[in-house]
């Protein structure tokens, strides 16, 4: 029967952590005391296994624990909840990767663009692609399209919405989306470019699919959704729609508490690279080290590795650093990211120097020449 | 113009987590560098303002910051986003306290039974409530409703599907559903109580309605949801259905990552009381102090203190502690909660005595003789 895989990170000595592995098998799939299950296929099929087991590094072990493909129901949540569910309430636990068979991937789309299609898109074969945001909160519809025509106009590939901005009175979501997506697309006309504009469809549960299908209908090029706030499953039900079918930007809000803490929750690697692409996540926003955030250089690198690593069907996604960018930054980021990278630069195009478009300008140019 | 307020705990000296608090009121509302905010409206009124500011122990400070409710957008998303979005990603904050404004509070309908109507539901006017859940996983939906007829013929109020059981194959959604609220109906007329069968609708963004329908249209007398899988608004939208019109009963599995950690995240008083409670749910399950997982008495104190502190019109909510109780706890948790609790006992259940019967009718004599 088949089978899928998680390394956990276990803090203790080995007797601990071993017992709390254990604690993982039943905890996560039967939730019963081992004496109580019933012998045959729960006993030997369902109740987790400890695949593998060994030290990482002092005071931690790495556990590999198996479960039953069945178990998860062929769905995001319930998957989502035997990796994870009530041991996220178990202090010294980790999960640091997924290893999910392939029948249980078929089961679900993944990205629909990911790199290579997201680049098609905006027609930028080789480069990394230039990310900015519509913001501050408070600006009329009107302002924030001005906004939007200028990025477009001095070369920034993909201009999102701030996470913020959903459907306050300061900038109703369609009046907002209308205007934004025809001034990219009057910019677009212009400069003969493809740039997008990605709608934020981070919305209460009846409303996503519905301002989705409004964003893409009014010309809207991608969009933008904080997994953490909607769930990841509206991520995948709006990746899978093909009524939709636009590139989907994951943003990290409300996700912090899972990654802080090294010796429990969610490694970087596997939220906000693999489950965010199994979620259908074409780009992953994260805080990118030496911003505003606490992010490290090795924490970020482990996101594009869970990006991109094999995963059956499931296209690499890119990863999106942001948050307290500057064009001082680029450089060093060209290094560790290469070119298989969207740069997404906020408030700093606006810091760098007094005129936008100009400072657009120079983000493009400093991208073009160094990668 | 109307504001909200919300009480956080800052890691650092004075300086510091004054500067944290000043960070808190941009990167949760305009996301940009104070010296770009435009003067106005955005800076005046959008730009969140230190309410108060005070030390809270060795090492910590308490900021109350002040929001305008306006920001929210009236959605539950937007609200959490407001609250601890991109901060979650930021160590040294945590959410102790929410304090919405009556208007802000309006827009929600929060709990649709609350204490009282769900005693009515059962008809237990005083004493605390029985809980109990249908598990372990692998059982055939027959087996599960087998052990539901049982639970309800011997005393237990409320009989939940485990959080895990959602459509496997073994107890696939609908038959499950059926057959368990058939079985407890079946039970109540022979007992002449009112026991309800409580049907887990975790699910997929797309099946939660439908199965919630199903449950209500099938006996359901309640459900289960797991905010931390399906999203919290997901909660707020089941209980806000009319068509649905049952108590709901919210599972912390995957949300332990916000509590663990006592200098960031969010606080057991907030989280588990009132957001769950601002999200619709009736009653909210956490693990209990000295069962199998790590929450303290205090903080389980808090959880209590959360579900029923003055929140305008939204109903108090019932504590559901569980995981790992068994009989010997009772006593002590009674002097703890006193009777506006429900007992939520699995596992223990199963393990007091080898007739199950028995077990069940101990604990009901046991909680009617001491509360």
């Amino acid at each position: 029967m088949e089978r899928f895989r998680v390394t956990y990170r276990i803090t203790g000595n080995e007797e601990e952590a071993y017992a709390r592995a254990e604690d993982i098998c039943l905890e996560q799939t039967v939730e019963f005391p081992l004496e109580l299950v019933p012998a045959g296929l729960i006993r030997d099929h369902l109740v987790g296994k400890i695949a593998a087991f060994s030290p990482d590094g002092p005071g931690f072990y790495q556990a590999v624990i198996e479960y039953a493909a069945s178990a998860a129901a062929g769905e995001l949540t319930q998957l989502f909840n035997v990796i994870f569910g009530n041991i996220s309430i178990k202090p010294g636990i980790r999960v640091q990767a997924v290893h999910l068979s392939e029948s249980l991937l078929d089961g679900f789309k993944g990205p629909r663009f990911g790199r290579e299609g997201l680049r098609r898109l905006v027609e930028v074969p080789r480069r990394p692609l230039l990310f900015s945001a519509l913001k501050p909160m408070g600006l009329s519809s009107r302002q924030l399209a001005d906004l939007a025509y200028l990025f477009a106009l001095s070369g920034i590939d993909i201009i999102k919405d701030d996470h913020g901005l959903t459907n306050q009175v300061y900038a109703p979501f369609e009046e907002r989306i209308s205007l934004c997506a025809e001034a990219v697309d009057r910019a677009n006309r212009e400069t003969g470019q493809h740039s997008v504009y990605v709608a934020n469809v981070t919305a209460p549960h009846d409303k996503i699919i519905s301002r989705a299908r409004f964003a893409k209908e009014h010309g809207s090029g991608g969009l933008l959704l904080a997994p953490g706030l909607a769930g990841f499953d509206a991520m995948r039900r709006v990746a899978e729609d093909d009524s939709i079918a636009l590139p989907i930007f994951s943003h990290p809000a409300f996700l912090g508490s899972y990654v802080l803490d090294p010796a429990s929750g969610i490694s970087h690697y596997a939220l906000f690279g693999q489950l965010t692409r199994l979620a259908g996540g074409d780009g992953t926003i994260y805080p990118n080290f030496g911003g505003r955030f606490s992010f490290s250089r090795e924490e970020c690198q482990s996101i594009v590795q869970g990006a991109a690593v094999p995963m059956g069907h499931l296209k690499p996604i890119f990863p999106c650093p942001g948050g307290g960018m500057s064009m001082e930054n680029i450089p060093e980021m060209i290094e560790v990211y290469g070119r298989e990278v969207v740069f997404l630069m906020g408030g700093g195009l606006f810091k760098h120097g007094p005129d936008l478009v100009e400072n657009c300008r120079y983000f493009r140019s400093l991208v073009e020449g160094l990668a």
